[in-house]
Parts: C-alpha cells; sequence; structure tokens
C-alpha cells in the first residue's frame, strides 16, 4: 500500500473507532471517503460490508471516478461511493463521511414531505465552516431514500446545486451525509450537525410547563 | 480446552465485552452461543449466571444437542440453551445471541397483544441477511415469556416455522433472541435489530408540531 | 494496608469505575462498601467527596460498626456509612452499594407519596438473588432524604423490617441503595435495578399508537 | 514549557477526553481554563477550534487578563477567554470550564425569558461547594448569547453580582459555565449541574400516570 494512502486509511480506520463508540454506525452502516487526488480524482474509501467500528487500514480501497477500484486493497467499494464523488466534485470536499444514526434517522422522516428543514439560533452552528454566528440559519435538505444509485446521485447533484450553503443532507430514514476540505473538518461537522439534530428532536419533546408536577424547575427571577 | 472451541470462545468473550459496553447485557443477562459441528450437534455457550462484559474463556461451555455438557468447562449451561439448539436446527443459523436491552424489553410490551409488528422503511433493514431494499417488510415476532423452557422451545419452533423470512423474535418483557450463518453476521443482526427497535420506539414519541413552542426547526422550502 | 483489605480496596475500585462509566456516580456522588469481618463488625467504605471513577485502593478506609476508621487510610469515611452499617446487619450483607443515578432520583421522586412501587412481569427481575420467575413482585421503597443520618438510619431500618423481601430501596431525588452476599451479588443488584427502573420510567413514554403518524410499526399478524 | 503550565496543561488535556466522552464537547465545542497567577492574573488556556477530546499539552496557552498569549504556545486563545477571565476576577475562581451539552442547550432555551430558573430538592445539590443539604435552592441563571464578547464579558459580570451564590450559568442555546477553587472542584461542578440539568428536563417527561398503558410500575403500599 502506498504511504499516502497508509496514512490516510489509518486515519478513517480512527474514524470508524470513534463513530461506532458513538452509536453512529451500527451493524456495518456507514461510509468515509478522503480524496487523495483530485486530477485524475482518486479517492480513499471504506469497503462495503464491514462494521466500522474494528477496521483495518487494508479494509480501506482506492477507487477513481468511476468508482472503479484502482489499487491492491480486497473487498468492494460501498454502493454508495458514487455520492461520495458527487460530493466531492460539487463542493471540492477533501472528504465526505455518511452515518447512520438515530436522530437524523428520525428527523428525516419527519421533515421528508417539507424535504429539508432550517437550524437557527443554536451556538454550535459556529462550528460549521464559515459560519460566524448562532444567528445563521442552517438547511438541511432531505431527499427521499433510494436503491438506484445513480437516480440518487443525480438528485444529490440537483440539491447540492439547489442548496449551495448547506453543510450536510439527510437521505430519508437513512443517514447524514456531510464533508469537509479536510477529513478533520468533515469529521467535526458531523459531530456538530449530530447534536443539533438531537437539540431539535428533544427540544420539541420538553415538557411545556414544568409545575404541573410540581417538581423541578421553578421560573422566577429571584434578585 | 480443543484449539477450536477455544477461538470460538475467545470470540464470544469478545462479544460480551462490547454488548456490555451498549448496556444490551446488563447484571448477568444474555446468552450466547456458536456452532461448533453439526453432526452431531454440539455448541459453544455461556455458562449461566455469568456478567457479559468480563467472560474469561473458560466460562464458554461446550453442550450436545440435548444441552448436556460434554466439554471440560465449569458451570451450567445457560438455561435458555435449549432455545439455542431450536433456532440452529430451525434456520441452519452458525450463531445465537441473547440480549437483555431497553427497546427490546419496551417494544415486547407494547406488540405483545398483536404477537408482533412490523418494521418498514428504513435503510438499516438492509443490514439484515438477504434483504435488498429499505421497502422490505420485516416482520417481528412477539412471544410471551414463559418458565417452562421445554414449552417455550415449542413455542420458539411454532414461531420460527410461521414466520420463515423473520431474522429475529422479542420475548415479551425479555429481550432479543437473533442469529445468523456466522458469528460475525449474527453480532450485525443485534446491532441493527437495536437500532431498529429504537428508531420506532422514538419515532411515535417526535412531536407532531416542532413550532408549537416556537423553537428548534422550522420547516419550509427557501429555493 | 493489610491485603485483605487491599484486595477488597481493588475490588472497590473497579466497581467505581465501570459504574463511572455508565453515569451512575457523577461529581463524587455514590459510596460503596463491602464486609471484611462480622465479629466486631469491620468494612471496607469509600472515602468521603471522592470522584468515584478514579478511586485509588488507598481511599478505601477500614470502619468499625460505630462508622470509626480504624485502619491507616486517609480521609473521613462517607456521611451515609451509618446506613452501610444498618443494611449489613438488617440482611447479613456482604457488600453494601449506592449509587445516584438517573432514572433512581426520577422515579423516588415520582412515587413518594405513595412510598415505593411495584415491578413486576420483567425476566430481568430473575438477576435479584433467590427470585426464580418474571412473576415476581418487586416492592421498591422510597424513603423522605433526610441530611440527619441517626434519624434517616432509623427510617432505614424500619423499611427494611417492613420489606423483608426487599432487594433495594430509594432515597428522595437521591439515589439507590442495594446490596448482596457478595460484592458481585451486589454489582448484579445495581445493574438489574438500574436497568427495571429505566424500563418503568420509559414505559409510561412510548406513545399509545404509533400509527397516528403513519411511521414506524404497525401492529398486525400476518400469517 | 514551564513544567507548572505542562502539568496544568496535562490536567486540562484529561478534561478534555473525560468531557468528550460524554458528549459535552462535541465538534471543536467547549473550553477550559486553569489560574497559573493571580497577581499579574495568567491562566491557562485551551486554543480555539481544537477537538477537546484528543488535545495535546501545547494546545493549552498561556494568557494574561487581556487575553493576550504570553507563553510559547501555538494558536489563538478561545473567543471566550474573556468571559474566564471575568469568571475568575468576580469569583476568585481556580479554574473555569463550559461545555456544550444537549441538557444545558435545551434547558437554556427553555428558561430564556425568566432569566433563570431554581433547582432545589435534589441530594446531588450537595455536590455544589458550600451546599450542606438537599433543600438548597440554586438559582441557575440563563443570559441571551451574544457573538459580541465585549458586551457579554459585561452581562457575565451584572450576572455574577446579581446572584452571588450561584454556582454556574447558562448561554441560551449555547451552553454552560462553571467554576471552582480548583480544577477538581469545576469538574465536579461541571458533572453536578449535568446531571441536575438532566433531572429536571427529564421529571416534566414522567408519564402522570403509569397505570393508564396497565404496565410498569404500580402505586400501593402493600405492609
Amino acid at each position: 500500500m502506498p504511504a499516502e494512502l497508509l496514512t490516510v486509511s489509518r486515519q478513517l480506520v480512527e474514524v470508524g473507532r470513534r463513530f461506532d463508540a458513538r452509536g453512529w454506525v451500527l451493524g456495518t452502516s456507514g461510509n468515509f471517503s478522503a480524496v487523495l487526488d483530485r486530477d485524475p480524482l482518486r479517492l480513499a474509501i471504506t469497503a462495503s460490508g464491514l462494521p466500522k467500528g474494528d477496521l483495518a487500514a487494508e479494509q480501506i480501497l482506492e477507487i477513481d471516478a468511476d468508482c472503479k477500484t484502482t489499487g491492491a486493497g480486497t473487498g468492494r467499494p460501498s454502493a454508495e461511493a458514487r455520492l461520495h464523488v458527487e460530493i466531492v466534485r460539487a463542493r471540492g470536499a477533501g472528504a465526505v463521511l455518511h452515518t447512520h444514526s438515530m436522530w437524523s434517522t428520525l428527523l428525516s422522516d419527519r421533515h421528508a414531505a417539507a424535504r429539508g428543514f432550517v437550524i437557527e439560533g443554536y451556538e454550535m452552528l459556529k462550528g460549521l465552516e464559515g459560519v460566524k454566528t448562532h444567528e445563521h440559519q442552517e438547511w438541511i435538505p432531505v431527499l427521499e431514500n433510494d436503491q438506484d444509485m445513480p437516480r440518487l446521485a443525480g438528485e444529490v447533484r440537483d440539491v447540492l446545486i439547489r442548496h449551495p450553503a448547506c453543510h450536510a443532507f439527510l437521505l430519508r430514514r437513512h443517514g447524514l451525509y456531510t464533508w469537509g476540505e479536510t477529513l478533520a473538518q468533515a469529521v467535526r461537522h458531523v459531530e456538530i450537525v449530530e447534536f443539533l439534530l438531537e437539540a431539535v428532536a428533544r427540544t420539541g419533546n420538553l415538557p411545556l410547563d414544568d409545575e404541573r408536577r410540581g417538581a423541578g424547575a421553578i421560573e422566577r427571577e429571584r434578585t
């Protein structure tokens, strides 16, 4: 394995370990990629059907812009490699991460009919590249899930054009895609978006009136 | 301990460590088995009454089709060994895993009267062996819990015949049984089913209308 | 430090590490003890005011039946040492564990007026020593919290007499006390009771009707 | 790096690892400081824009009372360094910790209009320095979030004057600030306040009536 691919592979292995501990890539779900070269395009990407918490560097494959394996690694590239390539092209991303988390699954379902939703007002939004204030409005597009990858890749392309400022999108009842200029930035975007999705989902579940049970928090300024 | 049993035992020890970290085998709950030989049937299975996060390889026993200990290990086989044998026979499984998780306990209770429920529409369903699309409908049978093991084994046999395509079943207020051709596949099935159970349980808890509190997500397509 | 105390201390350190990882002893909450001798009574117990995830063996003290430090360790015994002694006497316990978990805090508050509640129907109940069936009814007494330790110790004594079969009790908005013949049994009881408390608390939160949102689980037997 | 700064830096690195595991500093959120000297004031503080679970000691900077870097470290001090300095001055704190947790985000939003809320009745309150009884009433001030740091620092100063007994405050939809005489005390305060916030938030979510579903806990005193 070339030194460059080995370095990137070890970083992707570590991302898998971290996301597995958080419960974001259960079973063999999720896939991760990082750009090795842009001209012509070469990507390091996780092989299909493997548990992400326990990857070996040899289980990271090198593919080209047609998602064909070009290196010596074993296994098939992820079926969703095509979506990674679309994102790299549309955004100039250096890394693309896809997780199957609880909150992305739940919110993608809830907001599918509206084709997305806005998150605004959270300090954590500033963790998204280029965002300078919590007053930022981040539109999270939601796409219908689809097993036809060329068709889904086209939908992804359209969404990225229609929402040029978005940092992530959800596939309905499927999961989260986000990306970054570097792998570290993409990891940060996963953590930020996951936090925001959970906050949005849980906000609606908080009771309207704590006092109804005579318990917990009592609102009154005392000074 | 024969080399073959030792290898399998170490794998079961690792499954215990992993599931304990996820909170799926609290106390001394859960039991795991893997087929050593099919003719005559020999299974490696966890001994009864042990915490699963901290097993030693010697705490995995070898049993025959009558659930009698045949090897040198100490301890009694799990009282539910009989259910493992039923599943191995009915499905040709190479490994059977039983967990006592929160969401399997809650959903098994909720859907007991209907004797089961369907999960459909989730990409994660594709983690179940043979499932090719998120549009798959997976019936999760729920059986009444029973301390009479021969009787419960008969119920398990019946359910597996009536639902030849199911990948898992729940015992009411008790937990999950799933299996796989290999131990790795059975582990994957546990993680997939656990995720799906949590998603189904939490879906109903999401607020119908985020806007009622003027907070969080606002649905509108902006382009 | 005598070899006997050192061995027990290391076991209590490990309990602290495990419970801290589960979030059951945040801050410096919780305290653990194990019997060293019964006549006269000597207990190994955690010193007061220390984070439990990172204990050193020297932070475990030896105390007598009057909760006076008898060994060489530094620090004060926990203010609740008196409750440990009451439990050891009333139940002949070999170890007593006290945690400050989320679910024990919430349920102790909810059921304080009724002075307790029953848990029944869960397979996990069989993890409580002597329980043979999920049909067992376990009464969980709830006591009002009190900073007056002699008075609270008297309340504990009374509750243990009135509920001779109980395996645990809760202090209101405070936490869980449970015990065992051995430290391993007491650890098992913590994990079992914590699981049951969460199951009971979450059961009421499950939606009555999954179908109302057209999502998730659909109940119908298909064969 | 001077030995004193190195020692403190290693402690802050360990705080980062611990809080990251709990999910309190996702992305690159959160910042931590500890006083090195009081006259003139020198603080060790985390550099801006770094993931807190994987800090190196060199990523801790030394700053003065004007938040200017005075040591050899690389990177910019956190933009919120000014808030740390305000807290150190107003409270004589030896360490200040800021986290972006789920429950602080949710409750800060809910109680923003009332500019705070009381927590009372929990044993865990005794983990706050100087609190002797669960009957203590702890006012948690909530400030509007603001990207103008000098202005926000002024608001923080005012709140600390108006609530001289408070141990922590929240920034709306942003996170928690707490402090301590020592770093260990500040860590304890984070864990205590996080626990209390979760307890308060979840209390309102518990069902009013467990029996409505014929499940779980039944309230009745049996003796």
